[in-house]
């Protein structure tokens, strides 16, 4: 069978490949220290399980609303109206079968082909897929390393922008940065949507994975509840990324037009388990403040950790579970100047697996600094720590850099 | 925000505004009998809850791979060969949240805009739905009235065919007609198929709910396995349409576009209730015995009462859960001689609640015989013989027919 000419467009994370291979390492008789993963090895909190299972046995078993139960649209419209200082009802919300599908379905539902649509670059590589192979033009907007944090470039992501350019998809707080928009940038991009008439695809999946302080919206800036749809997922604060479920949240057209599309492409979310997640919301909080907890941990020892490492320069980002270590000058230390010559390397000889910024996106021209993701959400202490360990020596023990590539201590673009 | 232009050209399930006037009449205090619902109000077995239940407490609520875990496409390739003697491994079978959603994947997969493909109509409205807005050109093919059953219009089919035509979908068994296509039509779809070197998505949503005979299928013909992509859903055999859960089955390079959709749509479906499906296939099957005998008792009663209804007459397929009877003269009689005037007069005057042929696709030019679709999947026996009861009320004590349209009593096209 011949395929349609489309899917040649079609992107898919490259990450899959990485796992891939970990597994392929272990199960070669290897110890792996899986860090490349976007999964939570935390088990999903008593509570929503048992309010997921009671719905189960009690009948939940048949169809539901393609929007949704309406018990839970109203609560997850509390909770984000709470942390947001926004105003949505129920009518905003549409359930879905995790925060994945509002990528796609909001692109099908806003953008034509042609719309120019900015995206983040690192970042999630399925906004690069998914708008290119519903016909738009994926223009990229980029970070920088600040003082302490990623910052967006925001000059670029102006300059970036045309009379074509309809949409923009912001992923605050950022997989795979772990960047957060600080009040200024968010003052500035809102003037931006503004100014431009922009849409927003405001991608919050990390919204609740937060250490200190507390997540910031560009939704609750004025003018920005009619222009953005929120991506939302029950992923990460409940440890439920193989649920699938989550969100789309929006004004009324928008959320009408994605429960259409819910209703050609899946007819509901699963029924019995949006039980689960109305627990997750309205129950005892004690198991997601244990899940932050655990992973707070992780941080700090992955941080600490990754930054005894000669070479390596790590934020402690003060949310997500991702760091994004700039490990130019480790890299150039080990002879290895090539992601993946680097990354497959590291797993044959440490069985340390992680991604790099090539599994986010397309590299941009010009960038010279190198980056990869590690992932602490699915591996535990004693195992980062021994992780960690081994990738140190591998570093140490290796001769010291050729000094050949260009390697500017300040900050670099990309 | 103005929406995408594609979305003027997405279609939808009409009958959702048939269970939402059902409801509305329930909340107004009335007795609802509903026979428009292809929802199932029977428990998923027991041992299949008890075997996702385990799952989920034994820690698979994280990300499995987004082509379903390898035991339940193994154990669903090894259960599709027994009945269809095929020769699928796990390699042909990707799981997916439901069956609906192999439709839009087969098409974004295979379908270039400007193909034509051809579909069933009377037919599930999704396959319009997706065809036109995936930029498809839909052209109908329709069944008629036999000797007690339906018969595929194939000499219509054929006619439809141009070199354009690049795919056929086949409903087989079929909503809402409950019909099924004999040997010989078989046969001849497959010629028709090798001739126009065309592709089908066979959609067998219905295999396993029947209650003579054993069900045959288009793939099982010479040339078809590497011709046809078959939609399975878990949904009715197990009584499970509210877990979501399906597989698209075909040739490896479909199987794998189809997999690389659901990287960019959903991840993957949910992980612990594939070990509920797994435990369907492979663990013991009184379950979907107890599920078949009582469907069976529904459709016996279902038709004997609706045939004993003054100008109404309805055949007994021997599958699916859906009957089609041919109402022309009834509404004739009743002076409802359109469709929703007489179904909402109906769910007004007695609460019997069903849909007609206007909610499976666009009525064809010169349909005369007119049609009603009654699910018994949804309704109780008691319910049964009440609500047809209140409906053979209904049509006998309104005026005799004035026959002033033509009412063909031999077969209709259409």
């Amino acid at each position: 069978m011949q395929l349609a000419h489309r899917m040649t467009r079609l992107g898919t994370e490259t990450a899959f490949s990485v796992s891939a291979e970990a597994n392929a390492h272990r199960q070669a008789g290897h110890r792996v220290f899986p860090f490349h993963l976007g999964d939570i090895n935390i088990p999903t909190p008593e509570n929503v399980m048992e309010a997921a299972i009671r719905a189960m046995k009690g009948g939940k078993t048949g169809y539901c609303s393609n929007l949704g139960i309406p018990e839970l649209r109203e609560a997850l419209a509390e909770d984000v109206n709470r942390s947001h200082a926004t105003h949505y009802t129920l009518e905003n919300v549409v359930i879905e079968p995790g925060g994945k599908p509002v990528i796609g379905k909001f692109l099908l539902a806003l953008m034509n082909p042609g719309d120019q649509v900015l995206y983040p670059n690192p970042g999630y590589p399925i906004y690069e897929s998914q708008i290119e192979f519903h016909g738009g033009v994926a223009v990229p907007y980029s970070y920088r390393e600040g003082d302490g944090v990623f910052e967006l470039d925001l000059d670029g992501l102006e300059r970036a922008l045309t009379d074509k350019t309809r949409i923009l998809i912001l992923n605050d707080l950022q997989n795979p940065m772990g960047a957060e928009a600080s009040a200024h940038e968010r003052e500035r991009l809102a003037e931006i949507v503004r100014r431009h008439h922009l849409i927003v695809l405001l991608d919050e999946a990390y919204f609740d994975i937060r250490y200190e302080g507390r997540s910031q919206s560009l939704v609750s800036l004025a003018g920005m509840e009619e222009r953005c749809v929120l991506l939302y997922t029950f992923s990460k604060k409940f440890a439920m990324t193989g649920w699938r479920l989550g969100a789309a949240i929006g004004p009324r057209p928008v959320a009408e037009a994605i429960g259409k599309l819910n209703v050609n492409d899946e007819s509901c979310s699963n029924h019995f388990i949006q039980y689960g997640a109305l627990e997750g919301l309205r129950g005892d909080q004690s198991g997601p403040r244990r899940i932050l907890e655990e992973l707070k941990k992780r941080r700090d020892l992955c941080v600490d950790l990754l930054n005894g490492i000669p070479g390596v320069r790590c934020f402690r980002p003060r949310a997500t579970f991702y760091l994004f270590p700039n490990v130019t000058e480790a890299m150039a230390r080990t002879g290895l100047t090539q992601y993946e010559e680097f990354r497959k390397t590291v797993l044959r000889e440490t069985g340390v697996s992680f991604c790099s910024r090539l599994h986010f996106g397309r590299p941009l021209p010009g960038e010279v600094q190198k980056y990869i993701r590690f992932a602490y959400s699915g591996i535990d202490l004693p195992d980062i720590e021994e992780g960690l360990r081994l990738l140190k020596g591998f570093v140490t023990s290796s001769a010291p850099p050729k000094r050949t590539a260009p390697l500017a201590s300040t900050a670099a673009r990309g």
